[in-house]
């Protein structure tokens, strides 16, 4: 059981690359070398490979075979690139030995993803947890560890018995628990939306799925969801970016420079309670003009009438949100006027992040995700009109992944450890 | 010409090390690894240093003559550690050949500095900027850039005589202007403080230092501050900190997991203007209740008499701080009401910051650092109270180089270039 390991927290200034270069390091740094080039750019020749890193072509030939031998390339069709000499045939990541798996446990619902080394999902599954809280009073009430944990555990033995059908040998399993990690302990510290406290969610997990499972990880799930929506920004050069998680609580994932941003204790973007306003509501917290008391999905809830079915936590998340999209197209004046406020609440604590990170891209997840239609037009407006100077000018999109960002975020950082040390895939059998 | 090139931007996940690793670069890579633990750790015998690092004795011995031959180690005294064995020679970085210059251009002074790989101040000044604004009318009126881009050239060259009269190789300078850089174009964008809108502070500078000045780059104070102050909280372990600039304006220097985070355009940072307060004063930047409002150094000098000598932007800020310590002394009241109301106005902001960035240190500079007596006891008691887990604990200090900060930052920011690729360093004469 470690900490979610990658990206990595980065080494200190001063010691950037604290281990010595030997033979084995090299040819394990270039193995890595090589297959994110593939990842990340797509199937090319032995030769375009060569060009592209700068390695000769015998050390392409001699890496590409030890890749080849652990399932993590295959060789593809041939590529015809320009007229000249003849073409190569094709090195491209292998879909079919080598994925990743990530669970978000949240009040509502797990969602698991089965992601291979070539981005595609091979297996999901989103289900109710299988322990109903009474509506309206989730306080005080804890909501049993074990019952959850057995769910979980259950959800991740089918998915580990999906993987074995289709052959794939999974590198790992990152967790986004629905509350702040101890990451040396690694267990939930604070679910109050659960009535957790201090529940050893890694090693419970652990001891349910037995002696052999993949290493485990915990991460926070607006960390994750930044980590899966950043390729889709990262392939447009953007490297700096912020993920907006909107629920009942709001939380940011904030991935500077290409690293995600942690913090030292792993509470970064804990953005919910920055207080925009002295003379604001109370929260939950005890504090006056917290973001979430401006932001958060209960202040959608609240505009609902008493009985009305979106305020259910017994329904999902998804039909919860087509209600309220029901509500929103015939135009309940209510949600409109909320909406419209929405927006001007959200620039409040954008306009913040926007001023600390200097982000190029913000990107609304959870609900804000859902009602991007509504949201990114007018945010973006007032973001740039209360812009300095041009060239910070910063980029509103909605969530591609919707619900399940955080849990493909959580697969796709298990697949970094086989990226990272390729030596860790098992040789396939001959 | 280029930007501040270190530490680095970080490269993107999926391409943490974009180069390949052959041998010249496993040589420089090496290199690099033996200078910074010799810089970081201090001095010790070619076989501590091959246990520590990893390396070959053999490798270390040929490493070591490398760095030898460009100035960069020498031999120094027995080291005794344990009993068994002869004692080996010490390696240790060496003193007297190479060094950084940073320079911080302000309102009222600049501040140059020469520090030497060893960290020692080997040439420093300040002096006032050659020409007076009237008081109370900085806006609406330009500073020359000519006359005060003359001053730099002239602080300069006298800091490069001085290191050729000590034998030291510049491996760089580095330019804190005073107001937001346009890093592309080297130039200082909205310096509003000295009514400067797109001065070309590099090419100017570089015009008037002559062809063979040493490479050039522009930082921000706060960055650099932050970078200046990280080596002190580095060695107890702490690599996620923000220094606070206090001064008319307020910025901050983020340093997250060991990096400095620029933000996309270099514009991380930029708190003075966060909304706190919708209730709050009007800012100068037409919004109302931004922290600068409420902390900046204008909140403080607003309760002095009208013709309080601390007022004066013509006397150095060392001796305007002095005087309101004086007044402090003489308990006068209103004074003694700011501090006591200023507590609780830094700590909303940095309140904000904690909650986003999760650091593990928030330094007091400017002249919140040189009333650091007064402000770091209150201000860690209030943040200690909001805290929600106690391992999100910040420890609040105040600035140790105080208004030099940015300088020594400077200074150590060009020496980064050496520690990186100390091939840079020119072979001594026989």
């Amino acid at each position: 059981m470690t900490q979610s390991g990658s990206p990595s927290r980065g080494a200190g200034r001063g010691s950037r690359r604290a281990v010595p270069v030997g033979h084995a390091v090299m040819r394990s740094a270039n193995l890595s070398l090589l297959l994110r080039h593939l990842h990340t750019r797509g199937g090319r020749s032995r030769a375009t490979l060569a060009q592209e890193t700068g390695l000769s072509k015998a050390a392409v030939t001699s890496l590409v075979g030890d890749l080849a031998e652990r399932g993590l390339v295959q060789e593809g069709e041939l590529e015809r690139r320009g007229t000249v000499g003849r073409p190569g045939t094709e090195v491209r990541i292998a879909p079919h030995h080598v994925a990743g798996i990530g669970v978000e446990l949240n009040v509502d619902y797990l969602a698991v993803c089965l992601l291979d080394l070539s981005g595609e999902v091979r297996f999901s599954t989103q289900v109710p947890t299988p322990y109903e809280l009474d509506d309206g009073a989730p306080e005080g009430r804890a909501y049993p560890p074990a019952l959850l944990l057995d769910g979980v555990a259950e959800q991740l033995r089918v998915s580990l018995a999906a993987a074995e059908r289709e052959g794939l040998w999974v590198s790992g399993i990152t967790v986004a628990p629905p509350g702040p990690i101890d990451y040396e302990g690694s267990s939930v510290r604070l679910a109050s939306n659960l009535g957790w406290a201090d529940v050893p969610l890694g090693e419970e997990l652990a001891a349910r799925l037995g002696p052999d499972h993949p290493e485990l990880a915990l991460e926070n799930d607006a960390k994750l969801s930044a980590l899966a929506e950043a390729p889709r920004l990262a392939r447009r050069g953007i490297t700096d970016l912020v993920y907006l998680t909107g629920d009942i609580g709001v939380g940011a994932g904030i991935i500077a420079g290409g690293r995600l941003v942690r913090g030292w204790s792993g509470f970064s973007g804990e953005v919910g309670h920055i207080g925009l306003d002295p003379a604001g509501e109370r929260c939950r917290c005890g504090r006056r003009g917290c973001w979430e008391t401006m932001v958060g999905f209960g202040t959608v809830l609240a505009v609902l009438d008493e009985d009305d079915p979106a305020r259910s936590g017994r329904l999902p998340m998804a039909e919860r949100l087509a209600r309220i999209r029901t509500l929103l197209d015939a135009e309940d004046p209510r949600l409109q006027q909320r909406f419209t406020s929405l927006v001007d609440d959200l620039v409040r604590g954008v306009g913040v992040l926007v001023d600390v990170l200097n982000p190029q891209a913000i990107v609304l997840g959870g609900y804000f995700g859902h009602f991007a239609d509504l949201l990114v037009g007018p945010v973006q407006s007032a973001l740039d009109a209360r812009l300095l100077a041009a060239d910070g000018r910063v980029e509103v999109s909605g969530s591609v992944l919707g619900l399940d960002a955080a849990a493909a975020g959580g697969a796709a950082v298990a697949l970094e450890r086989v990226l990272e040390d390729p030596l860790l895939a098992p040789v396939l059998p001959a």
